[in-house]
C-alpha cells in the first residue's frame, strides 16, 4: 500500500540536460491518481531556485515547498546548532547558503563542489577540521551521471576529509533519516506507506529503507548492472524506469 | 637488541626546509657506532634524487641505494605485473616514473600529487578505476607538517577514489609490509632487530610492528600529542626526537 511518492531527480527524471523520456507522463499520471509527491534532491550544483526552473522546463511545475534540497537542510541544522560553517561548496549555492559563512568559522559544510575541490580549497577546509570543527555533508553520494559520463560527487571528499582529520562527517541529505523524516512529515503519512523513487542504491534506495519507507531502484541515471546486489536492507523493488516504477504503484 | 637501523626523513631528519637541530649528529653517531642504516620516506613530491641533494644540503651523504622511496616500490610492482597506469603523481616525479604510462592504463597509479589533485585529475582517475582497472598507492599518510602547517598528503586522495570507484588501493610505500621487507633485506638482518624511527604513527610506527620490526616514535614533525594513544600495536618507544632516539639505540 503505497500513499505517497518521494522522487529523485538526477537520474530519475533527467540525465545531465536531457529529460527521461518518461518522467513527464509518470509524473502527471501519479499526481491525477491523488498521490502526493515530494522531490528529493542531493544536487548541491544548482541552487533550488536552478532546480525548480529546471523540472519547470520540462513541464514539471513543482512546488517551493514540495522540494527538499540539502541546502534547506543545511541551514535548518546550521542555525539550529548555532554554527559558523566555512563552505567549499559549488559557486551556485553561494547565493542560497553564503550569508551562513563567517570570518571565524566553527565547522565546515561541504556540498558537490565540483571543479571548486581544488588542493588548495581541501586543505583550508583540512585544517579548521584538525583544529576539532565538525564536517557537515550534504550527502555522501559516491557519483552521478551527467552529459559526459559518470563524475565524482561529494562523497569522494567527504571520505577524504574524514580520513585527513580522524573525523566523522554529519550527513543532512539523503541518506539521512532526519531529512527523510521531514519530507514524510510533510505528506502527513507514516514512513511505511511512503515509496521513495531513486537511482541510487546508496542514498536513495538504502536511506529510505533505513528511514523505514519503501524503497524502488531504477534502471536509469547513474545505474549500473549489479547495482541491486549492493542494496544492504531487504525489500527494495527494481523497476526500468520512473514510467515503469508509476504503473507498478498505481 | 638493535643491530640496524631504518629512519624516515621528512619529519625525523627535517621538517619543510628546516633540518631537525638534533638529526645530522644524531646520524652520524648511529653510523660511527657500526649501527647500518638505510633511509625509508614517503615523500612522492621529490624525486630521488632531490632527496638524496636535499641531505647531502644538510651534510648528510646517503647512497642512492641506501634510500627507499615508493616510486622505486612502483616501479618494481608495475613492471612485475606487466601494468601500464595512468599517474597522478607530482611533476617532480616525471622525471622517476613517466616512462611507466601509456595512452591505454589499466591501472592507475598515484602519488602526493599537491595541487595536481583538481577536481579534474581525480575524474579521470576515478573514470578509469570504475572500468575496474586496480588502484596502486605509493601511500596512506593521513597529512605532513611543511613549512605553513599541516597539509594534506596522498592518503585522502586514495579514500576518495576508493570510495568513489568502490575499490581498495594496493599500498606500495610503508606501511606495506613488503616495503619494509626490501630494507630490511638489505641490511642482512631479520625485521626484529631492526627499528624504525618515524613521526607517523601509522606508517612508520604500526606499519613497522606489524611487519615485526621494532618502532621508536618521535615528537617533531608531525607528531600531535596523543598520537601515542593512536597506535594499535604494542611495544612502541616514544622519544623527544631523533637525537633521543640515536641515544636510546646506542
Amino acid at each position: 500500500m503505497i500513499n505517497g511518492v518521494l522522487c529523485d531527480l538526477s537520474g530519475v527524471l533527467y540525465v545531465g540536460d536531457q529529460p527521461v523520456a518518461e518522467a513527464r507522463e509518470a509524473v502527471i499520471s501519479l499526481a491525477a491518481a491523488g498521490l502526493p509527491i515530494r522531490f528529493m534532491t542531493n544536487t548541491t550544483r544548482k541552487s533550488k531556485r536552478e532546480i525548480l526552473s529546471k523540472l519547470a522546463g520540462m513541464g514539471l511545475d513543482v512546488a517551493d515547498e514540495d522540494l527538499f534540497t540539502p541546502a534547506v537542510a543545511a541551514r535548518t541544522h546550521v542555525k539550529e546548532q548555532g554554527l559558523v560553517p566555512h563552505l567549499l561548496i559549488h559557486p551556485n549555492l553561494e547565493s542560497e547558503l553564503g550569508d551562513l559563512a563567517g570570518s571565524n568559522p566553527d565547522a565546515v559544510l561541504l556540498g558537490d563542489a565540483g571543479p571548486a575541490f581544488s588542493y588548495a580549497n581541501l586543505n583550508h577546509a583540512f585544517r579548521i577540521l584538525i583544529g576539532g570543527a565538525p564536517l557537515l555533508a550534504m550527502g555522501m553520494n559516491r557519483y552521478f551521471r551527467e552529459n559526459g559520463g559518470l563524475s565524482l560527487d561529494m562523497g569522494p571528499f567527504v571520505r577524504a576529509l574524514e580520513y585527513a582529520a580522524d573525523v566523522q562527517a554529519i550527513v543532512l541529505g539523503k541518506p539521512a533519516p532526519t531529512f527523510y523524516r521531514a519530507a514524510v512529515e510533510s505528506l502527513g503519512l507514516e514512513p511505511h506507506e511512503v515509496a521513495m523513487v531513486g537511482d541510487d542504491y546508496e542514498a536513495d534506495v538504502d536511506g529510505a529503507l533505513a528511514a523505514g519507507l519503501q524503497a524502488i531502484l531504477v534502471r536509469t541515471g547513474k545505474y549500473r548492472p549489479g547495482d541491486e546486489g549492493r542494496i544492504r536492507h531487504h525489500g527494495a523493488t527494481v523497476c526500468d524506469n520512473i514510467g515503469a516504477a508509476a504503473d507498478l504503484i498505481l
